[in-house]
């Protein structure tokens, strides 16, 4: 059994932007040289979520919609009458989808369906720079 | 420590159907001989999701229905725009609860509530082969 | 690798009280002596939840009001028609949020953000002893 962990970094635009992760994440898993195991994905942060998704521009659209229509980004939270930062929305949906994931590993690579990515959404309201750790773990 | 890997393969009819998979989860962790760790469960596409819940009639109908209400299987979904698979919900509710959880192993046994049981619900708007894959590590 | 295995108890007052579990989970990790790894932090029970939020008195009043008013208390749920315990809406939340979370272990540590606490929110009806299990593994 081994552990190998490697960060990833990029710039976020946010404003519920999604983000396709898989390759970066694919690319540590095969580089781990574990072959069997688990694999967890973990943002760094309060405003943005992981999830997976069938990453196509419609859903790109549609996920964040949802989000927008349940927790909408105007409302009288009141973290922003404590903070003043007017992105109490975006804590709301990172909390309520959660900042990780873990997914297996099997042959030496990650398991995740043909219409399955591994997305990070974004829900703050100011251009970010997002850390995320990946921990492989396994034989 | 040791990694143990298993599939499990059911057929599903959809439309927000909840199903217990406890009980196949429960074996493959005991046959793994591991005594104390993690399991994780990880649903294989992107319209279904895994969590727990008290599974008994009252909640089966009741989780379908709330999922139903904020995110309509009517609604105009730029997904079913671009495909014409008229699944969009599906894709979102699954997005939103996630299609893993990782649970303890303690004692040679999953750790869960006696009122809590694992269910895979399948959004998809038609008969489904679901495929999981249960990892089981420890020592 | 090595696997550490704690439990978290403690009473809570429910009708969606959030608790900040962050030190408890932080000192178990420490102690575990590991490494790099993961830690998992698994509520046993089906009316409470795990996620990570930015702890601030703001927050903790929007987020259980949010949830509240996707998730109505007062609704007719199947549930408590079945139970008699009223406790319907509690139990969707729990499930909607789920009760596990998956954290990297980095340099003898928990990694997360400096404004992202780990959170139970508790959404029974009446107060509760809540028990969790900690579960770090690693080198």
């Amino acid at each position: 059994m081994a552990v190998y962990q490697k960060s990833i970094h990029f710039h976020s635009k946010a404003f519920d932007a999604v983000y396709d992760i898989t390759e970066r994440v694919t690319t540590i898993v095969r580089d781990s040289g574990i072959e069997n195991g688990l694999v967890n994905v973990f943002h760094i942060g309060s405003t943005a979520a992981i999830t997976t998704i069938e990453y196509e521009p419609g859903l790109k659209e549609d996920f964040p919609a949802f989000l927008n229509r349940i927790i909408p980004r105007g409302e009288n939270y009141q973290h922003n009458n404590t903070w003043g930062d007017g992105n109490g929305d975006g804590h709301i949906k990172a909390s309520l989808i959660g900042p990780q994931i873990t997914c297996p590993v099997k042959d030496g690579d990650i398991v995740l369906g043909t219409w399955q990515q591994i997305i990070l959404i974004d829900s703050d309201n100011k251009p970010r720079n997002r850390n995320l750790i990946v921990t492989v773990s396994g034989d």
